[in-house]
């Protein structure tokens, strides 16, 4: 969660040119414009930017945003990509948008020698692959009574990913260090540009503690296939642990600055704040709390052996304990991880087998990451970020 | 790779039935009647029961022989699905045969309390997820210069997946453990009822060392989706390390055994005997021997920094060094390990990073494993098995 803001915002880009010149000769146009591909929630069909995902593991709930079913996440620790949720603030670029992916180009600034790479030199500065887990800050946002307004998430906008891509460190290190005095780093995206959009509304521009950029990539790569524009693509940065806001999309500029960014979704939007108040003094969605629930069963089971599984995950921190109660939280016993450990900031798959009669139960998890506890309850807040209480995301199922 | 071929192989079951009982309800026809799914190398489609594939991922052999394209395996550990290619020795069983697959059968032999269980049954025992290389035997083939009967493949008959399912160790546990007086553990598919062919010529029965089933499972998901009929689904057996044919599926029993199985797919087929020569006093194609290739670039690059990215995978044994080289293996320069370690049995991605001026390049990997190395040269034999030989999976490359 960041500090509380800085009043000097406006100097805020160390050694970069200001957002807004990114835009400058482009036409802008009101969001609204653009925003066509609209869908009603309970829509049989998918819109044709993502036609190629399967809409039956999918809950529509704008033609924007679609989260997963519960169990759609499947056992096998990486989420099958045309399961996995999509939530994209603006209009996903077209290919025409992006013409020649080889040549997208992304400026590297607020180091000691600012570049710019085009995607095709990036892949031949280094390569690995992280896998993460993506979860937007608004995930459980449909769990809050306040009803905050949003895309009312559940569990589902939330996919353990494989990404490739070039290490942010190699890049650094190509463009001579980290300049100094910056304590951020500044991600951008470009499809506003494209797309002719009002850049101070519609630019996704997020800032991050300095020290996220260590495990962080630039990313061309998602689940063995070139990253989808639906994604992000063709460049996505990815600095593992962070909400999905922050791993900005259509990257085109990348700076370590001195300050945060001062466009509305760094400013104003993703801000934890109590119900009924607003404004950047309040911490953004940096971070991602522990985290886990089950995914099977999610209704029903027939009476004996019964084997409750599900995803626990610690954001930045590696998940360490987990255990599932079967009586609502009044008794707990540890489940065990099971499958390979794809790294920290995966998450890891877990079994309990239990034993149960006939009758109602309600079924919990609940995980610990670096001597954190998942909390019982949400922390209440005005926008229904970072819900990850135990007992809203518990199920009661029949056993038969 | 197997040993010598006991004499008395007539009374290989161990307190099982004969193969030929589980058909001896159904008709047979011969293979070529139901074998309808033939198409033309090089054709434009693919064939109905894998119509979810993609077309361009994949270099069709025949109707039922579609290999992945060298880079067609990401670089994300973990193949893509669609990707992944296809190798049926019998036309997939299809969902009218399959019928309910909840209620599919599996019996358990050669163990104290012999047992049947159903899908939903294995689903309430246990649950585990293991990455492995899946590999077909003959994959490679397409290197031999004596041309082997069977499909040519060249490298992508291969490919890494996360299988879920239940441990073999606990179905074992289940039935009061293993029956004494056993040695192998023989898996049987049950295709060839349901399509009505020779069980003598088509029950895909395969046994392996008794060892195998420690770390094995049946499998009903792959790659976090439920298990698709092409690749053997509902139900396969998943003995890591082990070449494809291994991991039977539409798996109707297994059974430990005191003896291998006699029909034709293990006393004949998968023996790997000199060219000229067959019979099955020759080893069978059991654990996968250490391999690597590089999976870009592929034909050519820029001049100057060049990214040389690859898989390598041990087999039973996890792998060690990996070491790549750009001058037709006179010299040979380490190479790193990147991305998630996903087990022993996974492969895992290597790059190379080097520098290259104009001009033709023969770059080749060579991994080692258990003390193992990759071999020069493939080891000739009849049908063009188990290749492993570095210097065939070599590629020339043009630097520009």
């Amino acid at each position: 969660m960041s500090k509380k803001i800085s009043s000097s915002r406006r100097k805020f880009l160390a050694g970069s040119a200001t957002v807004a010149g990114l835009a400058a000769a482009t036409s802008v146009v009101p969001i609204s414009v653009v925003n066509a591909n609209h869908l009603e929630p309970g829509s049989k069909g998918l819109p044709d930017f993502i036609k190629w995902k399967k809409r039956s593991a999918l809950i529509i709930h704008s033609g924007k945003t679609m989260e997963s079913h519960r169990g759609a996440v499947g056992s096998s620790v990486i989420t099958p990509i045309r399961h996995i949720y999509i939530r994209n603030n603006m209009p996903s670029m077209t290919d025409a948008q992006i013409g020649d992916r080889s040549k997208w180009q992304v400026k590297i600034e607020g180091v000691k020698n600012p570049k710019t790479f085009t995607l095709a030199q990036l892949k031949r500065m280094g390569q690995t692959t992280i896998a993460t887990v993506l979860q937007c800050s608004g995930n459980g946002r449909g769990f809050f009574p306040h009803k905050p307004r949003g895309s009312q998430w559940r569990t589902g906008a939330a996919a353990c990913v494989m990404w490739t891509g070039c290490p942010i460190t190699t890049v650094v290190e190509a463009c001579g260090g980290i300049a100094s005095g910056t304590k951020y780093i500044t991600a951008t995206g470009v499809d506003h540009v494209a797309t002719g959009l009002d850049p101070k509304k519609a630019t996704v521009e997020r800032s991050l503690p300095k020290k996220a950029h260590k495990d962080a990539i630039l990313a061309w790569e998602m689940n063995g296939v070139a990253l989808p524009n639906a994604h992000g693509g063709p460049l996505r940065f990815i600095p593992p642990g962070y909400f999905g806001i922050n791993n900005v999309k259509h990257l085109g500029k990348l700076a370590f600055t001195a300050e945060e960014s001062s466009v509305k979704y760094m400013k104003s939007s993703y801000r934890i704040s109590p119900i009924g108040k607003k404004g950047s003094q309040y911490p953004s969605c940096w971070e991602m709390p522990v985290k886990s629930y089950i995914t099977s069963p999610l209704k029903s089971a027939k009476s004996g052996d019964v084997v409750i599984s599900g995803v626990a995950f610690g954001g930045t921190k590696k998940v360490g304990k987990i255990k599932v109660s079967t009586d609502g939280g009044k008794t707990w016993k540890k489940a065990k991880f099971v499958g390979p450990n794809l790294g920290k900031y995966a998450w890891r798959q877990f079994v309990y087998k239990t034993n149960l009669k006939s009758g109602t139960y309600n079924i919990a998890s609940k995980a610990s990451a670096g001597g954190e506890s998942q909390p019982k309850l949400r922390i209440e807040n005005r926008r229904g970020y970072g819900h990850n209480g135990w007992f809203d995301h518990s199920l009661n199922i029949k056993i038969v």
